[in-house]
C-alpha cells in the first residue's frame, strides 16, 4: 500500500458557503501535528473542545474551533483522528488546512479515509462501497438498498458461498493428498451438490441486480409519443405534482432529457424524447438509433397519445416487450366519453391504457401511483433483502458462476480432482474480490476515485 | 421578537456531496426533541456521542450519528443546542431534517441561530455581520478585517464615542434642571470639545471606510486600453500566475469581464473592458455611461498601450484622476529599447508607467506586486485597525455627524440646552443602530437575511 501512508487532512463538507465546515485530520501524527496549533488539546478522546487555532509559524489567529479527538482504534479509520469543526466559507477551512499541511500532514485523496477503514479492517469493501452508495443516494429506497450493504450482510452472504466452496476444495484437496494411499475420500455427489448450492445461491444473488439497480440509480421510464401527443405537458404535469430532484439533464446525445424525481422515496428517471419531432410515426421511433437504446436500457416504458383509435396498436406494440409498459391516453377533457371507455378496455395487468389530461391535471398523480405499482410488482423492488446493486459485484458473481460451470463439467466428465479444485478455488477469488479479501490496488483505486475527498 | 422562537433547527453544512453533514437544533425543546430518535443521549455536555439515529414514528434506522450537545448559556446560540454529524450528501440530512420537523423543531430562518446569539447578548450587531462576513471572506485580508469586527472592536470604539456624548447630554439635560434655580451647571466650551472629539472620531472611522471596503470587498480595478492593446492578453497573463477566486463573472451590463484574483491574500477584482471594441481613442472612453461608470467606482486604473508615444497623453490623463493609476507599455518584446526607456521616464510616484509583454509573460508578477504597493501606499491597507467595511456602517456614522454638526450649530447659535441635547441624543441613536442596542426589527431583517441557512 505505498503511497497511502503518512497523516492525512481534508475539508470533510462540502466546499461552498455554509455556517460549519469540518476539516478532518487522520494518522499516527494526528495530534502531534494539531498539538502547537491551538491552546486547547483536546483532554480526552471524545470531548469537544473550544479552542483559537493559530499558524504556529507566525501566530496568526485564524478562527475559533470545536476540535475533538477520535483515539485509534476507535474512530472511523481506526486511526487517531480529530475533528476541527470552524466557520464555513471558502477561506478560513482553507487557511487551516494549509496550516495542517505545512506541519506535514498531506492532502487526503479521494476516498482516503474510508480507504484508511477498509485497510484497517473496520469495514469489508462492499461497506466501503455502501458509504459512496449513501452518500450519493438520492432517495429514501436508494439510501435504504445502501445501508443493506453497510450492514454487510451481502458479506455475510457472501462467505456462506465461501465456506461451501472452501469445503469443496479442501475435500478435493485431502483426496489429492491420499491419492497414493488408494483411500476413496472423495464423493462426487457430495461435491457436485455443494457446487450446485453454490451456484443457485449466485444465481439468487445475480437476480436481484435488477431490482438492486433499480433501487440504487432509480427506475428510467421513457415518455414515447407522436409530436403533439403531450410528451412535454405530461413530464411538466408530473413535476409540478413531484419531487423533483434534478431537472433537465440533457441526455448524452442531447436528443432526450432527463427528469429525476422522487416518488414515494423511489428514484423514477423519466426521459422525454420531445427532441425527436420530425417523426411521422412513433412507433416507427423505435426503429431510430437513440430511442432504440433509450428503449433497451428502459426498465418501464410510457406511451403516450391522443388518439383512442391508436390505444389497440399501441398495446400490441408493448406486449412484444419484454417490460412492463403503460398506454397513457391524453387530452381526455376533449374527448367523447365512449372513446375512452373503448381505449380502457384496452388494458392488460402489465400493460394497462391509462387516461388523462396532462394540461388540466386530470388523474396525473394516480397516473404516477399506478408506475410504482407496474415497476414494484415486475421487479419486486424489495429494500430490506439482500441485493446487488453495484455493476462490479454482478461481474464478479458472473466470474464465480463461470467458474463453478466449469467446476461441474469437470466433475462430468470425471477429471482430475485438482482441475476441479482450481475451478471451486477460482470462484472463491472472484466471491473474495467482491468482499475486497484479494482485491488488487487498480481494484481498490477504481473504488475509492468514485468517492470525493474528505471521505 | 414574535416569529423567532421556539426551537429550530437547519443543516449547518453546505448541500451537495461531501464525507460529513452536520444538523443543529437550537431552543429550550432541543433535547427533548432528539431524545426519542436516538439510543444513546450525550451523557453530557461537549461528550461527542455516538449513536444510531431513528424515525421514531416508524423505528427506521436512518443514520449512524455523532451527536455533541452544547448546553445553555455555553453554546453559540446561548440555548440549548445539539450538533449531529452525519453521513453527507441530500438524502441522509434531509430525512434527519424532516423527523426533527415533525418533532416539533421548525426549519430555521437565514441567520436566525446567529440572530439568537445576538439577541442572547452572545454578541453586538457588528460581531454577527462579522460572522457573515467571515463565511463570505474570499481573501485572507477580507477574513482578518471581518476578525478585527468579529473581536468587537469597533463596537467598543463606538462605546466610547457614546460615552463622550452620553455625558455631554447628561450635563445639558441637568442644566435644565437645575435651571429655574439660576445654577450655570453647563459650560459650552467643555460641551463643545466634547462634540468635536465625536465628531473627530467619527470622521476618522468614515475615513477608514474606503481601506475597509478594499480589503472587504477587494480593489476595483478596470484595464483601460484600445483594442489590439493587449487588455485581454494582459487579464489572461495575470490569472495564469494568480490565485483565480472567480473567473468570467460578466458585468451587469455584460459590457466588461471581471475577474477576481487573491494576490497576497487581497482580493483584486480586473475588468476587462474588452466589450468596447468600436471605440477609437481609448480616453475617448472615458466619454461612455458604461466606462464612467467602472472608472468612477474604481480604485485603481490600469491604461494599457502598446505604443511608446502615447504614455505621456495617458500619464496627463491619469494625473486628472483622483485614485492611482498605472500606465502598461505592452509588447516590449518588439519594441525598440530606446522607445521603451523614453516612455518608462513619464513614471510619476503615483502614477508609474510599466513596461510589459502580455503574451511573452514578461515582468508580469512584477506588475502585480506594484499594482499592490500602489493600493498599500494609497489606501493604507491596514487589516489590524478598526475599520469600517459596511456601508450600513458608514451610513449610520454619517446620521451621527450630521446630528453632531447640528449641535455645534445650535451651540453656536446659542440656542436652548434641550435642542442641543436633543441633537446628541440623536447622534448616539445612530451609533445605537451599529452595534444593535436599538436596530429594528426591519434592519435586523435586511442584516440577518444576507446569512446563509443554518448560521
Amino acid at each position: 500500500m505505498a503511497g497511502y501512508e503518512g497523516t492525512i487532512a481534508a475539508l470533510s463538507t462540502p466546499e461552498g458557503v455554509g455556517g460549519i465546515a469540518v476539516v478532518r485530520v487522520s494518522g499516527p501524527d494526528a495530534l502531534h501535528i494539531i498539538k502547537p496549533c491551538v491552546s486547547r488539546i483536546p483532554p480526552k478522546a471524545l470531548q469537544a473542545t473550544f479552542t483559537p487555532f493559530f499558524n504556529p509559524e507566525d501566530g496568526h489567529f485564524i478562527d475559533d474551533v470545536i476540535v475533538t479527538f477520535f483515539k485509534s482504534p476507535r474512530s472511523y479509520t481506526g486511526e487517531d483522528l480529530l475533528e476541527i469543526s470552524c466557520h464555513g466559507g471558502r477561506i478560513i477551512p482553507a487557511l487551516i488546512l494549509e496550516v495542517l499541511y505545512a506541519r506535514g500532514a498531506r492532502p487526503a485523496l479521494p476516498g482516503e479515509f474510508t480507504r484508511r477503514a477498509f485497510i484497517n479492517g473496520k469495514m469489508d469493501l462492499t461497506q466501503a462501497e455502501a458509504v459512496a452508495d449513501m452518500i450519493h443516494a438520492e432517495t429514501e429506497k436508494s439510501l435504504k438498498s445502501a445501508r443493506v450493504l453497510l450492514q454487510g450482510r451481502l458479506a455475510r452472504e457472501l462467505e456462506e458461498i465461501r465456506h461451501l466452496l472452501l469445503d469443496a476444495a479442501s475435500l478435493l484437496e485431502i483426496g489429492l493428498d491420499f491419492s497414493d494411499q488408494d483411500i476413496e475420500t472423495i464423493d462426487p455427489e457430495d461435491i457436485r451438490d455443494r457446487i450446485e448450492r453454490g451456484l443457485t445461491h449466485i444465481s439468487d444473488l445475480m437476480a436481484s441486480y435488477q431490482t438492486g439497480r433499480i433501487l440504487h440509480d432509480g427506475a428510467r421510464i421513457p415518455i414515447v409519443g407522436k409530436p403533439n401527443a403531450g410528451k412535454s405537458s405530461l413530464l411538466n404535469a408530473i413535476l409540478k405534482e413531484e419531487r423533483v430532484i434534478t431537472s433537465d439533464i440533457p441526455g448524452t446525445t442531447r436528443d432526450y432529457i432527463e427528469e429525476r424525481i422522487n416518488h414515494s422515496g423511489y428514484l423514477l428517471r423519466l426521459y422525454d424524447t420531445a427532441g425527436l419531432r420530425d417523426t411521422r410515426d412513433f412507433i416507427e421511433l423505435a426503429g431510430l438509433e437513440k430511442t432504440k437504446k433509450l428503449m433497451k436500457d428502459a426498465d418501464l416504458m410510457l406511451m403516450i397519445t391522443e388518439f383512442p383509435n391508436e390505444v389497440p396498436a399501441l398495446s400490441a406494440f408493448l406486449e412484444g416487450q419484454e417490460i412492463p409498459g403503460l398506454i397513457v391516453l391524453n387530452k381526455i377533457d376533449r374527448l367523447p366519453e365512449e372513446d375512452v371507455r373503448t381505449a380502457l378496455s384496452y388494458t392488460k395487468p402489465d400493460r394497462p391504457v391509462f387516461a388523462v389530461s396532462a394540461t388540466k391535471d386530470i388523474h396525473i398523480s394516480a397516473l404516477m401511483d399506478r408506475i410504482l405499482d407496474l415497476l414494484q410488482n415486475h421487479y419486486v423492488l424489495n429494500t430490506e433483502s439482500v441485493m446487488i446493486s453495484h455493476l462490479r459485484h454482478q461481474n464478479h458473481l458472473n466470474a464465480a458462476k463461470k467458474a463453478l460451470l466449469s467446476a461441474r463439467q469437470a466433475l462430468d466428465e470425471g477429471m482430475s480432482p485438482e482441475f476441479i479444485a482450481l475451478d471451486i478455488r477460482e470462484a472463491m477469488g472472484a466471491l473474495d474480490d467482491i468482499t475486497g479479501k484479494t482485491t488488487s490496488p487498480e481494484v481498490l483505486n477504481h473504488i475509492f476515485n468514485r468517492f470525493c475527498i474528505g471521505k
